[in-house]
């Protein structure tokens, strides 16, 4: 079947697009040694997690349990959990995976590293716990070196518990690299007088994954959309437009007037991710149209800046905004070669929160 | 199992309230010899439907044919879709749909009539088919009521379809009812002339429920989230604090700051739905804290307004800003009653694009 004959709205993969985006990624960490740790909550797709393992990743990174549930059911077997996992609940389906795959979680108080201990010893297992430090996205994390020096000795005299070193989600504030090189190498400088190493320090996200480097003290990095790429890495100059290899194919179902078009993609389709972009995502076709407003299952669009302008079911495709939230509200995301469908994928993770 | 049991992010519905929301809307339009049929985007469950067909509903509504189609798996026998439906693909699983069930469509464009004309003569069958009409929404629709009355004769004068009469999705803007008033009053005019009644006016919208009038020309009424309510609704005056009967619960994960606090509910939980309200959700515990952005699977709250702030591990429960693209994102939903656990409904028709 040809791509153009699929129902829309549709997310389609360049599956070599996709493996290229892959290599390189993978070829940049190895070349500076930084183990590649990608982050599947990008496709949560099994058999993609499979092509990066595959590439040379040394394991997967999951935002949730249940998310790390479904990858190790599909045969992944190093699963790092950058969470504060606290709950009784959810602390039990922790140790149930930890029992079957190796798997290293983050924490960011005593609080959780109390419970991770807790629950560990209760099953008779060592976990492995970063410390998660806050460099500027400010979000979780221990805010200064000191606190996170004190936390790792905490993790560390804690029973069942083996403090793993740290873990940072950088933003783009500049100047990045320096940021988390200062605290890395203070945190590291606290620990010596307590006789502890650093020995992963894990690093994040696709808009910085070019500037990761050993230098500053990182040891992994985990990024996410690399493998697909959308507006918010094209913002930020991490990812081309000829490198997007995911499109959402979406078919105009209204014309009611010269300048307005109507998509059948909405918010359930797009998401509703904004981020400061203008417009809720970038359709291919008509590079100058704006997809301004989107209602849940129609995307509203401004054709007044294109020269000719689309008919009805005349069919788009669109780089969303921010492909993370745009593969969870589909069941299955279609791989293709050179306009040809050739395989569906099951998002197999989607709707795992938990 | 109790409510405070379960864990988080669980979207979860207290039973009674719903129920006294379906019945007093029904009440409503009853009162006022008006159809209710429901809009079940909102929810996406069957059961749920169900209940609003048991109240006197007489029929549902539907975005998207794939979503009427597991309603119509479900038992459900008179389904609206006011979309305009077209490709040959789309066409066929319609005309499936409208040979098991009454179906009834609409359109605003010829081009998008003369699909469904073909389709419903090779299939053998008549279809009713609604002009939709743009009354201030700004989204699709015929803008004057002379387009609308030319569309409704075409309509009327292809083979295998039968013109229903008008749709609007109304909007906020005042004054509305007479702008809805005036355009099915015109267009009536029109089509005296033409010998062509307008059997059926469907209005839309829970914002606007309470303003559904007949003496506007209103035969139905098409609201979806009134079941649940959200902030949107509460914004609108039409749904209250009291009312609202869908919460998310969460949990603190994270409090890096003495302001800050993080939630284990993030895009990937309450969607990125904004629509001008200041932050991601209500925290019905804190209501002076605010959710002032959400990553995928953390939402950011600053709790700097409230005395007490919350500790790590606490649960709280969250009224989303738009409930319909909350329940999207989740496999099922929680009913409970008095805090114990009732039911788990499927969200069946998730993921229903199509």
């Amino acid at each position: 079947m040809r791509v153009d004959e699929l129902e829309t709205p549709v997310p389609v993969v360049d599956i070599d697009l996709m493996q290229a985006n892959i290599r390189r990624l993978q070829k940049f960490l190895d070349d500076r040694q930084i183990a590649n740790r990608p982050h599947i909550k990008t496709h949560k797709i099994p058999e993609i997690a499979q092509m990066q393992i595959d590439a040379g990743a040394v394991g997967i990174t999951c935002q949730k349990v249940s998310e790390a549930e479904v990858m190790a059911d599909a045969g992944c077997t190093d699963i790092f959990i950058p969470y504060n996992i606290l709950g009784e609940s959810k602390l039990k389906r922790l140790m149930n995976l930890a029992k079957r795959i190796k798997v290293s979680v983050t924490c960011d108080s005593e609080f959780v590293a109390n419970g991770l201990s807790e629950a560990a010893q209760k099953n008779n297992l060592t976990l492995e716990v970063l410390v998660e430090c806050d460099t500027g996205a400010h979000r979780c994390g221990v805010q200064t070196p000191e606190q996170a020096a004190t936390l790792a000795k905490i993790i560390s005299q804690l029973p069942n518990l083996h403090f793993g070193g740290l873990m940072t989600y950088p933003n783009m504030s500049s100047p990045y690299n320096e940021v988390v090189a200062d605290f890395v190498a203070q945190t590291r400088e606290l620990l010596k007088k307590e006789n502890l190493e650093i020995k992963r320090v894990s690093g994040g996200g696709t808009p910085t994954m070019w500037q990761a480097d050993s230098s500053i003290g990182i040891t992994e990095h985990r990024a996410g959309i690399y493998v697909y790429g959308d507006r918010l890495t094209m913002r930020s100059g991490a990812v081309t437009l000829e490198t997007c290899a995911l499109r959402v194919w979406s078919t105009i179902v209204s014309r009611p007037t010269a300048e307005r078009g109507i998509l059948d993609a909405g918010s359930k389709a797009l998401s509703s991710d904004l981020h400061g972009l203008d417009g809720y995502g970038y359709i291919c076709e008509y590079p100058e149209a704006k997809i301004y407003a989107l209602s849940e299952e129609h995307g509203h669009v401004d054709f007044s800046a294109c020269k000719t302008k689309p008919q009805i079911g005349e069919r788009v495709s669109i780089i969303p905004n921010h492909c993370c939230t745009v593969t969870c509200l589909f069941d299955e995301v279609v791989g293709m070669r050179n306009h040809q469908v050739e395989v569906i994928w099951k998002v197999a993770a989607r709707g795992t929160v938990l």
